[in-house]
């Protein structure tokens, strides 16, 4: 990890509060902000514009740093995480993921962003918003299930996140709870062999954006998630879905200061 | 609320005609202007383009100044209202929603805002119009349902505004009146719950633009509008729409002196 | 009306032959070639890029009156009508209806129009093409209703207009002629309440764009036009649009000279 | 052949070997061409950008000089027909009709043409590349048929080129051949009446770009033209086009001089 | 092969280890990493901006000799391939076909491709990614099939790439696997008269983009690569495809060299 001469001890305070792979103000804080229910997840995703790369390297550096500071000061309301999609995919080359008990304070770190002089570079190329929501199926589940669905998965943040944003079909809201939850079954049932190696979250957009679901996924193994995704268009919710991705999103989970570092060199 | 310096008069004109939050001539006013038929509702949302922060600090102030004189000169004929959509929605930064009794004056607003210098770095993404009428099924609702209808909504603006605009499709207009009257009744029973946390209003669109209708949003809490669609969503009157969103705008409501400072800092 | 500083007798002229409102050579004549088959029709719309705003107040006003002395050129092959769709519509700042015998006249007054100063900062953004062609269907109808076709609508020009092109499903074309003579015949009657407060006018594209109609209307009563649109889309042959709109062109009837003056402005 | 200062000759020699109507090295070899199976097309469409006209006028005179060169290097391998779409579609300002029979001379063509002064202002806005081949179900089709197929068009380069690029639907090819022969032979029969009026060329395209054929048309009667494709519209076949157009490509025959001349000047 | 002056050892060792049709350090690791399971394939296509040509010839010389630097550094990581898309395809000039065992190596390459002078000149406009995986179908083949599949394909690279990316529909995911075999029996038989025109080599993409394949083509006959294609269509396996193409990638594979001494010149 770089360290910015002249900005040390903001620095230290960003690694501890922000990071994506360091944000480990502890790691139980972390598990309990990504498995409660009610709070506003967005995944917003920007373009450096080319214009950027004819500022002077000084110039860039001090437009970096600015970031951090604004990063320190709105922790205390929005947790940020960060990924370097740059080199994966078409659509962005960085995506933050925001977590805040109020869209309000979202935008207001968006906006913020925006405002500095590394973010007036920046080309906003897709927000999506959902809500996490208690689970909706799983009490209805066998028991064994249930159980199968609290082993814990591998320690450690996984060094991939994709992002599938999904729009259920009006057929789908119409089947009854009961034929819901024995689809719903199905497909957990379809995933279960992958609970370890591809960490599973699932936000709920419907009237926030134009999906219905946002599933976010952690992985080190690509070809597992693939095999998770194979597994999953072969039951039949997926008949359901009308539209399955468009876009998405793929990076690398990364400390916001790599990121930087990366559009200051 | 920040007043400008050197424009204090102007900038008191502009707080009490047509700030967002701040449009309160008089409550009941307002209200008459959301609840009449055979008004003209505009939806109007903009990007700043990037050559706007190439500009000096003075030169935003001044261009924004600009756009409060305007404002302030048509506040007989338009009423405007400004949304904050920064940071929420990738379509556009600033939502404008206009209501007059002729669409000319709606774009002489908008022309009159383009041409100054602020609106000059405008890009606009997209225009939606929509006319208000009289409930069309209310009439043939059950009593307990028009009483509850009537029941009033909490005081006072709510934070967040949404705009959805909807295309049904031929069958749905094929329909006979009493099939639609019947699911248009389930379609508002299951929106009866919310009622009181959420504001709605309904344009009438076809022909004026692509769509057949704008529904608009108002609300403190997200999450009861997301239940909202949530319900409406298994209803069967949901499978006859052909268009949903596309976009779903959301923003936050803010007076226009709140957005312009944001442009001019 | 505005008349500029040193092209007065320029001006006169233009006047006279093309502004929109203002093209009255005489009326009959403008009433005839609207009614004759066998003339092609452009609708050509365009948004004045970013660039423009940054030529001084003198270059704009040269630029302008460039386009004037072009128009009167061309008047013995094309009339022109100009539409202000600046503050209605997101695709575009102005659109030119333009009437020939031969696409090839109108094409030389387009490309004519963007190699003037004016036209180089014009971004074509949707070109449509129709011919006009005697009713194909009226012929069939009952007595009555040709006599209620005949009516008259008000005088004068409309102040709206809105362009929505068509594309008809595959069944539709292999219908029989009976078939489709009966379902325009409920289309047809849906519309005559209408025939008074909305002109309309129908080209025929198939071929010549991805559209198979381009239906033109000029109304003063916007909502008259919503409700005729409502009217038309609960017929049975509304069933049979693959594609309504998309774009839907809504502008102001404006003469030439008020558009351009906007623009120099 | 040609080479640019003093010019007078040596552009007498371009139009004779490359330009639009002008090509006819010999009538019949251009014929030839046209008609040879296993040769490919492509149709390269390009809009100018708007930093062309800040150049000054001799400098956009030079670059165009540059094109002219190049083209008389490459005429012994590619054929290049030029049209101007400027003023009558919105993708375009101009189109290339080029054919080879190797798609690596045609890539070398564009890339040299893209490399130029000229070129390098040019925005590719869509390539579409087909593949001529014998006639499908002609031999199957009765004699008389046949022999109306051979019926001379009238003599003469038309004045306009339509390009409608299709798709066909996967029920399309999985017909039998007789079924799509019984359907071709109706296709052809309404046809007919515009063989002399409108000369058409087939192009196959499944594989090399997103479509399955390419339809060309040129003719000087754009009614009679807009008739063949309502005919067209009219029969079964017609229900197996997935996309038809999208673009719809129109423009008119023009020499490269003409073309070139438009935006020296 | 052009050598760049000053860089001589330099460009050896980039046409050793890199470059399109040069890259031998021998045909056989070459085959072997084309055809182990597990590998990852991105597909990453650019287009130069427009400003690239604003800089000087020696700026240009300078930018692309760092590129050939850095695909040095990274060539124990990756294989890169390069193609020429530019004058075959609207999409894009370039595209990379990288191999990696992990995609983090791949992001690697191309965001430091990207941070090269040369790179931020390049705007990504699509990635597409893949893992190949052992044949699933083939065991299931009979004998005699699977001997034709074995049979070599003729020797040397091909001069085109053609890449069409493939989403299947939800019914052909709930099909039983028996019949799917039977489907994909019937498949391989309409493509076995091609093996030793075409190379075919497919990429499994489900979760990794929104495409289910990428299958990725080789020949130097376009023509019976075309005849591949519509022979595929013709089976029942081609009904199950939702999208096929869209985008269409075709280009010439080419050494890097001669690619970046095109963007040189």
């Amino acid at each position: 990890m770089k360290v910015w001469p002249g900005v040390k001890t903001t620095t230290l305070m960003v690694v501890v509060l922000v990071a994506g792979t360091a944000w480990t103000a502890t790691a139980a804080d972390r598990d309990k902000l990504l498995n409660d229910p009610g709070v506003y997840g967005t995944f917003a995703t920007f373009q450096m514009d080319h214009d950027w790369w004819d500022l002077t390297g000084e110039a860039r550096v001090i437009a970096v740093s600015e970031v951090k500071g604004l990063i320190e000061q709105l922790s205390n309301k929005v947790v940020i995480e960060s990924y370097l999609l740059r080199g994966l995919s078409d659509h962005a080359d960085v995506m933050f993921r925001v977590h805040a008990h109020a869209l309000a304070d979202t935008q207001q770190f968006l906006t913020s962003l925006l405002g500095t002089r590394f973010g007036r570079h920046l080309v906003a190329t897709s927000y999506l918003h959902g809500l996490t929501k208690k689970a909706a199926y799983v009490p209805g589940f066998p028991d064994q299930m249930k159980t199968d669905l609290k082993a814990p998965s591998e320690a450690g943040t996984k060094s991939y996140a994709i992002v599938i944003p999904i729009r259920k079909d009006a057929e789908w809201w119409a089947l009854d709870q009961d034929t819901r939850l024995a689809l719903m079954q199905e497909h957990t049932q379809a995933a279960l062999p992958y609970l370890n190696a591809v960490k599973r979250k699932l936000y709920h957009s419907s009237g926030l954006d134009d999906f219905d679901f946002i599933t976010y996924f952690e992985t080190e193994k690509l070809d597992e998630f693939h095999s998770l995704i194979r597994a999953l268009e072969q039951v039949k919710e997926y008949r359901h879905n009308r539209r399955f991705g468009h876009p998405t999103l793929m990076g690398t989970v990364r400390p916001l200061d790599d990121i930087l570092e990366l559009f200051a060199r």
